[in-house]
């Protein structure tokens, strides 16, 4: 019976969390093999209709080496609130920075809590960003045009101690996409055609 | 007959492009007067819903010296595709990023160019942002978690010359918040909660 005396192993994660954990280890191992499927590109496409008043659209993106369309092609406005000039009809672009960093550590929290065997209950977050408009203004050359400061706070709560909880979001904290950009900056070409 | 010899003043600026130029004009002097008007807090609240899948709200903020609410309580999605193991019920969170840069330097340049006196008949822009997924994947810590680089491209057409057109869309990236968050970084602050 070598089974009974074998070491004890790690046992298989299970679906868990929503999160297909067997399928997400297995394509961590593909990624592995075969560092080239690690490479994505992430577009959008905005057009300008009024005043502060624009729309993207979300619809492909390459990656695992191949080109894929979303099921859905997504459609998200921006404008100004009528307190800076606009008219409402979607958040200020800066506010989708907040929602895009709680998404980020959120989705991050659900796999790693799935990958470490923890049922998660819930996963809550307040995000907010303080910002002095004088920037954007063109009022000052020293106050900066973008937040000055972000907070997050999550509140979690699952089949593990406040301990182990704590662990998982700052594991996804330490390896958020989002939260990297944000925190670190990247490299924005602009380039502009006319006609 | 005075005003026959006096010197050319600049014209008021009329409402143009949807922007009503007065009032965003008054709208800078009175922060020019009261710069205590400038500062805002921009926040979202968040909830996970399912393995990478969530969902904000953004609903009010702070500024002008109160508190405000936003006509519609906006609420978006974020999850990951089929290819990273979600079901592709949003955009992923980074997608999110290249959508508020493309929306910021958007509305300044329906701003910017009512300021000026050019009408725009059309802003178009395509974003993409590249990344190496062997950084959220944990596969690699000398790939960076986030994007590599971002380009963002603009087609501007309206009643100017093309360089008076550049100039704009210059000066509206000059004067982007998202801009400078996603160039320059910002310090975020994570607090975790357990229940």
């Amino acid at each position: 019976m070598p089974e009974v005396i074998a070491p004890p192993t790690r046992a298989p994660r299970e679906p868990r969390n929503g999160v297909n954990t067997p399928v997400l280890l297995a394509t961590i191992n593909a990624v592995k093999e075969t560092p080239a499927l690690a490479k994505f590109r992430f577009r959008a496409s905005s057009r300008w209709l009024d005043g502060t008043y624009s729309e993207s659209r979300v619809e492909s993106f390459s990656g695992a080496g191949g080109e894929h369309n979303h099921q859905t092609q997504f459609r998200y406005a921006a404008d100004h609130p009528a307190v800076l000039v606009g008219q409402d009809r979607g958040p200020t672009p800066i506010e989708f920075l907040l929602h895009a960093l709680a998404m980020c550590i959120t989705a991050g929290i659900g796999n790693i809590a799935a990958a470490r065997g923890v049922t998660l209950t819930s996963v809550e977050s307040n995000v907010e960003g303080d910002i002095d408009l004088q920037g954007i203004l063109g009022l000052s050359d020293t106050v900066r045009n973008g937040y000055e400061r972000i907070r997050i706070s999550f509140t979690i709560a699952g089949d593990a101690p406040p301990e182990k909880l704590r662990e998982i979001v700052e594991q996804s904290r330490a390896r958020s996409a989002v939260f990297d950009v944000l925190t670190n900056g990247v490299p924005v070409d602009v380039s502009i055609n006319t006609r």
